[in-house]
């Protein structure tokens, strides 16, 4: 590799740098974020939990509902469930609602889940609350979203709070700091494989 | 709510469960799957973390190679290390290459990455492996592009490995089993808000 290469890189970067750090002098707030992952891609649920690893690398408080995943056997519950004093874990679901087929059943699953997670989103000792799927709930309308986006605005200042699921409610996009779509480029149920432990659940 | 809603949706329910079911019935094959997500939103490197989580909660052996992160303390590497007995965790970078400034270094120091990479990926004893911004590296031609689809494509039949990075080149996603790309729907950076612990490392 030539000289000359490596000294351009060089100044390249230099400018790079250069900008990175004038751009980051402007980024100066810190508050608890409201995360919306939603989408038809895979990674929604999968991203949520990654935060909560972080969280937990931090030495901070987690809590976490899962709307829908019910009773089964999930690699994340089996996991998360280890760390008791860093993490309150809930599964309040039934399972997926075609499993169920009882709607009066789902929606007071929902709501006894939802009563859970304002619960966690008011605690001040809980960092970071994670309530995967809750957009399927509210998608059924079996919550009420002008409540969940009440609960949510009067949150506490610093604590962050991450929505998954697809089909996010225009309101929710609306109040959210970050929103992610995960977008399906390549699925492989399309070439006939099953769910596999350790990816999807 | 009326009798009629709640039967109309026992009734739906239980068509949609049989239409699943049919589906799941040609959903039979098992392999190791090859996955990138790629895209400028978040949630890349958090979703294969996700999957890390999940792995260990089935008991499995998994390796993580981190191309960028170089010396960063992150709460991904804090919380994973804790568990060597089940997680092979390997901080290969520098820094990111505006930090460095140094092409020929940060070279070597993805070539070295890459070399723990492919000893992950041939290794029998792991299940999961996650290479974080692999991408990125490859972008910029540090590491030779076919050469990593042949040691991707040889790999053991039931390994699972993970890419993440944006600017994922048309070669990996040809070879891929599931491609998730991240949008970005809305930064908090656009708003004046510092990376964050927990939520942006």
């Amino acid at each position: 590799m030539s000289e000359d290469v490596n000294t351009q890189h060089a100044e390249a970067m230099r400018a790079l740098k250069a900008e990175r750090d004038a751009l980051m002098e402007t980024k100066t707030l810190e508050k608890g974020l409201l995360l919306v992952h939603t989408g038809d891609g895979k990674g929604k649920s999968s991203a949520g939990f990654g935060m909560v690893a972080r969280s937990l690398g931090w030495g901070m408080q987690v809590g976490v509902v899962q709307f829908i995943k019910g009773k089964w056997k999930t690699g994340e519950r089996l996991f998360f469930s280890r760390f008791p004093d860093q993490v309150r874990y809930r599964v309040m679901g039934e399972g997926f609602t075609w499993d169920t087929q009882d709607r009066e059943r789902d929606i007071a699953a929902a709501r006894a889940a939802w009563e859970e997670s304002k619960a966690m989103i008011a605690d001040p000792t809980l960092d970071f609350v994670l309530l995967d799927e809750i957009n399927i709930a509210l998608r059924y309308d079996y919550l009420d979203i002008d409540e969940v986006v009440e609960v949510l605005k009067a949150r506490p200042n610093d604590k962050h709070v991450c929505l998954t699921g697809r089909n996010a409610k225009p309101q929710l996009l609306e109040i959210a700091d970050l929103v992610t779509e995960m977008t399906l480029v390549k699925h492989p149920f399309e070439q006939g494989f099953k769910a596999q432990r350790g990816v999807e659940f």
